[in-house]
């Protein structure tokens, strides 16, 4: 049986949308790889009946909570006083927490303000979890089924506190099972049409099946669970890459690192040391601006002109005379072109759509494709940097 | 009495820590600006039961309720099953929702997978709200107190469905006592900085000031009741208008319809017909991206080289001749170029900085700019292409 986690963060600042909850994806993240099932994150402000109901709700649903936040000096950090009404702990003063402040400050040559005593009050029962990076002390605590650890919301105190004082002592409380998270990458299909692709495998009942939609790629993973066997979960592996075919460009968790699209281009550029030169229409300098950092992208250049389209049947023709003459005058192993046709109002309208042409001139030759992109100009945009990278992955890789 | 709106996030990808949740953040930035008290925000995952568990809950507590995610045509996507049960209103298949789908596929020249069906089953009671951007449709459905928004989780096709179907009915929807909203979009100063810029003026206790940095800009908030007075709140205003100077590229909340950086941008280019070319080294392709779907740029190119560092001294003098040569070879009215030196490692590395040179040739002469940016490569790239646009910014709004 798997055992449960929530995270629970606590703030105003939250709730109200002035900051983005990093902490609970953060921790989430830490708390899956050493095998816990996160089912919940809540945030709540500044209110301490909403706290206190929260609280004893999590008590009885989950085996860990990890809250962050509401332990600060001020008067709106209402977290210590809620878990003392909420468990029936009373607030007790507690002497080494309360040196630790006092330490802080005079480590920095400042008076500690009266308000920051208030930080030294933990509930009763509570362990104290030693604070190095900021003032507050957070605290660990039981109650019903859940053992609840509370910490600052400050990332870098929250961080450090968790992995160096709460991480080491999870696997001793609770019994973990880590299991085994396989990712693959794709591109080029959407979601349903990748599912009707592995729609006939049979996926046993233990591994859970998953997909994320970006606007860049799309992933599928499956998470076995740590007593699954090897041999047949290489198996499933190979079952799912077989079907998803040259949609995927990568695939994560079997010990080889992975990025994004460019990134594993990068891998073949590097190693066999090619260079490219690309001009850009419809992407307008996005594909070069995807490949920052990497020193194959040689030359880059946008142009506003799209081909009218009652020229349709030459693009193709026009696009290779060109690519031979890039080549020709600049010192780069390939060639990149993209060209689309269709007037302004195609271009804006979401509802319209543009043809786009790619053509890829390398040392065996050109290779050739046609999209048709719809959607706001900036998804034309991003797909046409992404689908003409595309075309030079799947030379690459020599699946064309 | 204040409306309670909460945020909830579906989705086994937000849980378990794989994407953080913005779409929560933002909805809350909306919802509180129009005058809702948002109380709580929950992420569940793919799991029926604590969905259903979820919006029961919800039901009784809050007058509305904003749902993102779980509206995929896959198995994981279980939103709308958990809404049919929770309560009580059986899923019906909707003919319009399910002819938008197909025409999505059309659009694109795609086969629509029988996955996508799915989709267009909708609770019954429930109102269907169509989605432009994306195949999800959206719905609406009142359960006990609350009033239940159902979105998809792709943050463009949220923010967009929101901000045009959503967010215009509920002032009609809810009593909500929605007061006068001020934005002052800066660029070219740290939140830090622009507080003390700031940090003198007296602010009235019942005017709300806010911050929001993003990687693009920093806006300033104040947020006016809706009772108070049009000449006091003017004078703060203006106030403010001075202190942040010219920090400020466009005022929102005044009538006047603003964008980002390059809307603003786009306003006098258009105006006075100019046309621009452009080189780009540091942001590698992305100013022009930024400018897509604006016909002023007439053409932009990236270039690979940096300047070595012991020609520090001759960039400049290097930069405005390229500027009279590129304007004497193309047809356009003004050169943006830009070059920056340091090597390949300060221009991967964190902890060091490069230095960015910009020239700007208009009919008026050479302006020149010079900025030392620091950060990951990406935030580099970014602030390459902004600090660019920025020179063009100030120049046309005469603040040079």
């Amino acid at each position: 049986m798997k055992q449960i986690l929530e995270i629970f963060s606590q703030g105003e600042e939250l709730v109200t949308g002035q900051i983005v909850d990093t902490n609970a994806a953060w921790l989430s993240q830490q708390a899956v790889e050493i095998g816990f099932s996160v089912t919940r994150h809540t945030a709540v402000g500044d209110n301490k009946s909403e706290l206190i109901a929260l609280l004893s709700d999590i008590a009885l649903r989950a085996d860990c909570c990890i809250c962050t936040g509401g332990l600060g000096p001020t008067i709106d950090d209402l977290t210590a006083q809620a878990v003392a009404e909420a468990f029936d702990a009373p607030l007790i003063f507690d002497e080494l927490a309360y040196e630790q402040i006092a330490q802080f400050f005079s480590n920095r040559k400042r008076d500690m303000p009266e308000s920051n005593r208030k930080q030294a009050m933990l509930p009763k029962g509570a362990e104290r979890i030693d604070n190095g990076w900021g003032t507050a002390p957070g605290f660990s605590i039981k109650h019903n089924r859940c053992w609840f650890v509370f910490l600052p919301g400050v990332p870098v105190e929250m961080k450090n506190m968790f992995q160096q004082r709460v991480l080491p002592s999870l696997p001793h409380r609770f019994s973990l099972e880590q299991g085994t998270l396989i990712t693959f990458k794709t591109f080029g299909a959407g979601e349903s049409a990748l599912q009707e692709l592995i729609n006939t495998i049979e996926i046993p009942s233990s591994v859970q099946l998953g997909f994320r939609a970006s606007t860049d790629d799309v992933h599928i993973k499956l998470l076995f669970p740590s007593d699954y066997p090897k041999q047949q979960m290489l198996a499933l592996i190979d079952d799912f890459s077989k079907r998803l075919g040259d949609f995927v460009f990568a695939i994560d968790g079997l010990g080889e690192v992975t990025g994004d699209l460019v990134f594993e281009i990068d891998k073949q550029m590097t190693t066999r040391n090619i260079t490219l030169g690309v001009i850009e229409t419809l992407s307008h300098g996005l594909l070069a601006a995807k490949c920052i950092g990497y020193d194959w992208l040689f030359s880059s250049s946008y142009q506003q002109s799209s081909i009218k389209s009652d020229a349709v049947m030459d693009v193709m023709s026009v696009l290779e005379t060109m690519a031979y003459e890039y080549k020709k005058n600049c010192v780069i192993d390939y060639v990149l072109l993209q060209f689309y046709t269709g007037d302004k109002d195609c271009l804006h309208s979401k509802e319209k759509s543009v043809e786009m042409y790619v053509v890829l001139l390398t040392d065996t030759g050109l290779h050739k494709t046609r999209h048709t992109i719809a959607g706001s100009i900036q998804r034309k945009q991003n797909q046409a940097a992404l689908l003409s990278l595309d075309l030079l992955r799947r030379y690459l890789s020599a699946k064309l």
